[in-house]
């Protein structure tokens, strides 16, 4: 049984065209299961729909305490790239005994080209193996939570030496 | 390091438009890497293009060679699903010590509503986690090679009681 | 007001993922319109799902009876492109005063590299404001339909001298 | 022969995943003509590539001189919807003896839901086919300049009364 924290991001953005311009509405991550036919069990919770530049530390707070007091001991949280690193600290500080993947997309799902859907394959993928720890899963690979920044330049995450 | 082997199936199946078919020409896998902002060190190797349904013994006996010899201890194949089964019981009696994860798609790559993607995402992260042994990744989970079967009434890879 | 007669093709076969073969089920026609924003007052009927190669003398029989019964005299018939020649000739045989424009795709629509939208934007179109006769529409051109065939080789439709 | 000119829109605006958010790089043009399979003798040409609510006096005025100046008699301009009606005007008040359809997109054709390669195989068929004068191609149908408006709420393009 997985837990899956929708917060945001680049992920489910789409595209307003009445306003010409990227938006949120509802979470793409039902379809996204549904395309890649996945049959693990999940449950999707909405906690928040923010740009991670604009994601505040109360909105941190409650997505460490939703991780906390859910029943499930492996998570997936997906999550705009900018900021999630720092929502993986926040969430290692105060939860144990879990194994909580981060996860987002450099392009929004609903665009032809994007990492979405490769990327869910590979947080859903992690979290059903790995031991308790907080994770970041990006570029098919996975980092612990203290050891990964984002390389803004080339927009890839990649190991703290 | 993780070695790629192609074989064909399902994932790599693309549109004939001249004759109006289903057929194989190249492999998709290098622009699905692509897609997915894959960081991960891969080589893909395609050691042929068959329909599994089509797989011969000696086919599945250069798979297994293959798996043998290379130089890498993770191994991910792309296969048609019919006798993907078959196939990773071939490598399980022969090669040791590897992680090998065989992984497919029920919806061409090529197509929209394909879960190629999200499988490829799925396999690489199994096979950089799992411990050595043969295994089958698809539906976002994984399975021992003895202990999975395909469902040809739901498409689906159901864990054997 | 146009009227649209779907009688399947390429343009329609969707991906059976069951039985890892193209076939039909239901028309993607409506959601094309969706797609394209089109505002075309338009009224969608299916007259039959077949391959062109398979369409009998009984069905261009329907066919035309269609065009000719129908109260538009603007008319876009979805089409196989292998034998959308001969059909056009026995609508043409038969009905008069209506612009009847066929049209189909090279690759299905469900495919991601699929011509089917560019070329219902086209056969509705030339069916808006060419005179009354019967016309192919394809590859972004129209003919009239005694002067076309398909190049099976090349897949297009060419003028003949 | 039909010249195509490019001025940019939301037809063309792709996603930049380094900066999130959306920006011009090249056109799209002769990648969806190809998609398309077209067999119309285009000639594509950028003037521009801008947001049209950015659009100057000076571009219009670049855009008008090019249309007089090119030989072809039929033209297509990709543009942004929100000013597409006053180039339009512009047009129309310079260049006579041309059939020139603006068309453009109401989603980036890099989305999966654009209806852009809709709105190119209707711009196209009516350039080829209409008398001289100045139109706009939108949701499938075809106006005369003066006789159009974008209706801003809905997205969709309304005959003026």
């Amino acid at each position: 049984m997985i837990r899956i924290f929708v917060t945001g991001g680049t992920f489910d953005k789409t595209y307003d065209e009445i306003h010409g311009r990227l938006s949120f509405r509802g979470t793409h991550l039902p379809e996204m299961l549904r395309l890649g036919r996945s049959r693990v069990e999940t449950t999707v919770e909405t906690l928040m729909m923010v740009d991670s530049l604009d994601m505040t530390d109360v909105d941190r707070a409650r997505i460490v305490a939703a991780c906390a007091q859910c029943p499930e001991i492996r998570i997936v949280i997906t999550h705009g790239t900018d900021t999630m690193v720092e929502t993986a600290r926040a969430v290692a500080h105060s939860v144990r005994g879990k194994t909580i993947v981060l996860t987002g997309a450099m392009v929004p799902y609903a665009f032809g080209s994007s990492d979405g859907l490769f990327n869910l394959g590979s947080a859903l993928s992690f979290a059903e193996v790995l031991p308790p720890g907080v994770y970041i899963a990006m570029n098919g690979q996975h980092f612990a939570w203290d050891s990964v920044r984002k390389n803004r330049e080339s927009g890839v995450f990649e190991k703290l030496e």
